[in-house]
């Protein structure tokens, strides 16, 4: 198994597999196919049972996937079988509507620390967390040895800030600001773009 | 050409290509190649001359595309070269920070009304809306011809709203909360799921 090899594209599916897969486990079900899989998220079988064969044998000919132990199987290959810890920068309204998401901690992360430059929000309180002054994030984010950001600040700082984090040892950022970040090639950066899912809408629409 | 037969994943792949394109005209360049674009997106250049080529021949062997028109027929594609009307539900945190995302305009959406069921935040301004009552919601949307909503309620409302806004003749929902909607078959529902990205990154991270 070599992870260099996989496309990221089949990377980027694992999670969509993970998540249907838990809400199937929550449905009480113990078995699923790669038609059922694939039926749900409107991906073919054939791509599933592809994708899912580059980390492993995870089903039997006929008797499809044990859901449990495929949960396991992806939790592991995308290491989430552990929990994150996540620095959240920026507590305007985005950043502070992150910090009450409750979807984070049973899929793999929780915020630990959250930060704003605004000396009126420093030391107010962002959902259960108490924000921390911005300029002390390198130190700390070092001290409590986090590699994984969430950046909701405005795009004219995103990159001022990204670089700080990534002096201070992040290795993944997830940025909501609508801008293109520059980092380097070792740290992993992914965007929430509310119109690349608007515009896969209105293809549909006539 | 049959708008039926194109798998949706090639569909979601067309707001990254019009993306990065659009980027590229900001950077004052007028040709590009598959192989260009494919480097941007970590996508191969074979995978996307396979999906332009759904959808016409854009460009000539040897001489690349041509950026400007390539924008403007993905764009006629997934039929944002109009704008449309957004109604956005959820006048909390995230809708707040939603309300004033620069990003929509300019890429083919434009928010024109913003509803919470709060008493509270009914009459108050979220970003430069003032929030309706979501009471009225679907005669409203009716009225307007509205047919795209963003949702950012809490998940246990979401399903409710939702049921609304079918009902108004909402034919594309962007559901930001940590659930999933049953919607009938001729809506469109796509999510905002941090956790997918987040997990993307971690799979990397030893």
């Amino acid at each position: 198994m070599c992870a260099a090899a996989i496309p990221d594209i089949i990377i980027g599916r694992l999670p969509l597999y993970l998540r249907a897969l838990s809400k199937m486990a929550t449905e009480d079900k113990e078995i699923t196919s790669s038609q059922e899989l694939g039926a749900r998220l409107g991906i073919s079988s054939a791509q599933i049972r592809k994708d899912l064969s580059q980390f492993g044998e995870f089903g039997k000919q006929g008797t499809g996937y044990n859901i449990v132990f495929l949960i396991d199987q992806l939790r592991r290959i995308l290491h989430v079988n552990q929990i994150w810890d996540v620095a959240l920068i920026g507590a305007g309204d985005l950043g502070k509507a992150i910090a009450n998401y409750g979807g984070f901690l049973n899929r793999g992360f929780q915020i630990v620390a959250v930060y704003d430059n605004d000396p009126h929000k420093v030391g107010q309180p962002a959902g259960k967390y108490i924000v921390r002054a911005t300029r002390n994030i390198v130190d700390e984010i070092i001290t409590k040895k986090i590699r994984v950001a969430m950046l909701a600040v405005p795009a004219s700082e995103a990159q001022g800030i990204a670089d700080q984090l990534v002096k201070a040892g992040i290795r993944a950022i997830l940025c909501y600001a609508p801008t293109s970040l520059k980092v380097p090639e070792d740290v992993r950066i992914q965007y929430i773009d509310p119109v690349l899912h608007l515009q896969r809408m209105t293809y549909y629409m006539p």
